[in-house]
C-alpha cells in the first residue's frame, strides 16, 4: 500500500527533475558564450539575441526572418599569411608540377614554385586568375571536393602547425551554436570560392552545404560515358565580395539577413544591406565586425593590409554604431583546444 | 490512501495514451496522399519513402540526404494555356501601356495588346526576351515583389476563373507535406524566374524563399540617397532549365538530391542527375514524371506541345523505370477545393 502522499511527492519529484532539466539548458544558467569576455561587445550580441527571441519585446524578430550571414575569411577563420584557398591552389601547383616541367620557367607558376610571394604578387589579377583556373577547373565537382578533403587532412599551417580547419575561431563557432540555439538560421557569405568551403563546412561550422554562399566558377553538365557529370570549367562565373555580397544573399537566400558579420572591406555592402536595406518593417538589425588586434594569439592587421584590409567598413562601422570586435580584448581565446580536434 | 497499484495503474493508463497518439499519428492509419488514387504509382512513392525512412532498411536515406527537387511549371501547378509568369509579363503590358503610345504599333508589345499570341510568337526569342526585360527590370527587388503579390491577389485564369496560385495540384502540395513529414527537404528547382516565385512559394507551397531555385536576371547593388537597394538589369543572368537545372541544383543546393519531380524536357537533366548522377554510395535514388493526361479536368499535351514538351524525357522515363504519373487515372483531383481559398 502507498499513501496518497507518497504518491503526489513521486510525481513532485518528477516535476522538480524536469524543471530543472529545463533550466540548466536555460541561457541564464548556462554562459552560451564562453570564450567571450564579458564587456560590451558580448552584451550587445546577447541582448540582442534576447530581445529577438521574446516575443512582445520591440525587438522581437519571428523565426523566418531570423537570418544571420558569416562572411569567411577573416570572420569565422584565419586568413593570414594568405588566404587559405590561396595556399590550397599553390600546394595544387606543386603537387603536379612533374607533369608540367615548363612551369618552371613559366609566369606565375614559377614564381609559386619558388615560395616567392613578391614575385608572385607582380604576376597581379592575371597570374591570380591562372592558378585559380589551373588549380580549380578541368575536372568534376566530386572529384574537386575530393581533392579538397584530402588537402584537409593533410596539410599543416606554417606558423600555428595545425590542420587548417582547426583554425577556426572558437569565440565565433560560438556565436555560430548560440544563434542556431535561438532559432537563427546561420549562413556563410563569403568571397571564397563555394565548391572550396562545402566539403568542410558542415562539420567545422555546422552549416550545410545549402546555406554556403560564394564566389564560383562555370560549372557545365556533361554526359561521360553514360554517366551524368557536372564539370567545372576555368571561368569565372559570380565574385561573392564586396558588393557582391547582398547580390549573392538574394539570390540565395532571397530574404534580408537581421544580422551580419564581417571583417573587412570586402563586407561593407554586406553589412549596409542588412542593417539599412530598402525593407523597412521596423525590424531590429545587427551589424558586427571583427578586429584583428592580437599580433601574439593572431595576426593585427587592418587599414593597410593587402589580405583583409579594414578601413572603409571600420569608418562606417564607428559612424554607424555597429559592434566592433577587438580580438585581443573580447576573445578569451582564438582556435579551439589542440585536443578537441 | 492509495493502493499501489492503483499507482501503476494510473502510469499504465499514461502509458496507453502517450502510445495511442502516436500511433494515431502512424502513416498507416491516416492516409497522407488522400488526393492519390491507390495504385503503382502511389505505392512507388511510399515505399521509397517508407525504405527511405527506416533505419536498417537497404534503401535507407540519412536525414541530411534527403533532398527531393522540383519543377514548379505544369508539375507543382498549372502552365497553360501558357506558363503563367508569361500571363503576368502581359498583363503587366496592359497595365504600362498607357505610358507607352508607342506600343501600339511596335512589336513585340502591339501583338500582346492586341492579345494575339500567334503574332506574338512570331516575334520569337527576340520578342519573348524584350517582354520579359520591360517587366521584370528597372525597378528594385523589393518592388517587383510588390507587383508579383498584387497581381497574384487580383489576376484570374482565363479557363478556371481563380486566381493562378490556386492553380496548384493538391495531390502534389499532399506529396510536399508528407516528404517533409519524413524529413526529406523539398526545394523548387525551376525554369521560371526565381524573383517572380519567391512572393507566393511559401504560402502556396510551404516552401522557403532560400530553397527555391530558378532563372534569374542581373542584380546590381547601389546606394540611392543613402539607402542599399538592390536593382534588377535586363539582363539575362542565369537560365535554370534543361542543363542548367543540375547546375543549379549543384550551386545552390549543393548535394545532390536523392529524388526529383518533373514533368516536361526541361527536367530532363535533372532527372539524369539525380538517378543517376556521379555520386554512387549506395543511395537510392527515385524520379517522377506527372503526366498531363486529364483534358476535362485540366489539359492533356505531350509530345507535341508547345509549353511543357514531353518527349525526350517520357522516352527515357520509360527506358529507365521513372514513375510516371497519369494525372487522369492516379489523382482524386487536381486543384484544391475553392472553399480552402
Amino acid at each position: 500500500m502507498l499513501r496518497r502522499e507518497t504518491c503526489w511527492a513521486f510525481a513532485w519529484l518528477v516535476a522538480l527533475l524536469i524543471t530543472s532539466v529545463v533550466f540548466a539548458a536555460d541561457a541564464n544558467s548556462i554562459d552560451p558564450l564562453p570564450s567571450w569576455n564579458e564587456g560590451a561587445t558580448k552584451s550587445a550580441i546577447t541582448t540582442f539575441v534576447k530581445n529577438a527571441t521574446t516575443e512582445g519585446s520591440k525587438a522581437f524578430v519571428p523565426t523566418a526572418d531570423r537570418i544571420a550571414t558569416f562572411d569567411n575569411d577573416g570572420t569565422l577563420w584565419c586568413e593570414q599569411p594568405m588566404y587559405f584557398q590561396m595556399m590550397f591552389a599553390f600546394d595544387r601547383i606543386k603537387e603536379t608540377a612533374g607533369k608540367h616541367p615548363d612551369w618552371k620557367n613559366e609566369q606565375p607558376f614559377k614564381a609559386v614554385l619558388d615560395n616567392n610571394l613578391a614575385e608572385f604578387g607582380q604576376t597581379g589579377q592575371k597570374g591570380l586568375l591562372e592558378v585559380i583556373a589551373t588549380t580549380h577547373a578541368g575536372m568534376t565537382v566530386e572529384q574537386f571536393h575530393n581533392t579538397v578533403r584530402q588537402w584537409m587532412h593533410t596539410a599543416k599551417h606554417p606558423r600555428f602547425d595545425r590542420p587548417y580547419d582547426q583554425l577556426i575561431y572558437q569565440p565565433m563557432h560560438e556565436l555560430l551554436v548560440y544563434l542556431r540555439a535561438n532559432g537563427f538560421m546561420t549562413f556563410i557569405v563569403s568571397g571564397g570560392g563555394v565548391e572550396f568551403m562545402r566539403p568542410w563546412v558542415p562539420q567545422a561550422y555546422g552549416i550545410p552545404p545549402q546555406q554556403v554562399v560564394g564566389s564560383s566558377g562555370v560549372v557545365k553538365f556533361e554526359m561521360r560515358e553514360g554517366t551524368p557529370v557536372l564539370v567545372k570549367e576555368p571561368k569565372v562565373e559570380f565574385i561573392d565580395d564586396g558588393p557582391g555580397k547582398p547580390v549573392g544573399i538574394n539570390r540565395f537566400i532571397g530574404k534580408q539577413p537581421v544580422m551580419a558579420f564581417g571583417n573587412s572591406d570586402g563586407d561593407l555592402e554586406m553589412l549596409q544591406w542588412t542593417t539599412e536595406g530598402e525593407r523597412d518593417r521596423g525590424m531590429p538589425r545587427f551589424g558586427l565586425i571583427v578586429h584583428h588586434t592580437d599580433a601574439e594569439r593572431e595576426y593585427a592587421y587592418d587599414r593597410d593590409s593587402k589580405i583583409g584590409r579594414l578601413d572603409k567598413a571600420w569608418d562606417e562601422a564607428l559612424r554607424k554604431g555597429w559592434t566592433v570586435v577587438d580580438m585581443k580584448k573580447d576573445w578569451k581565446v582564438i582556435f579551439p583546444p589542440e585536443s578537441a580536434n
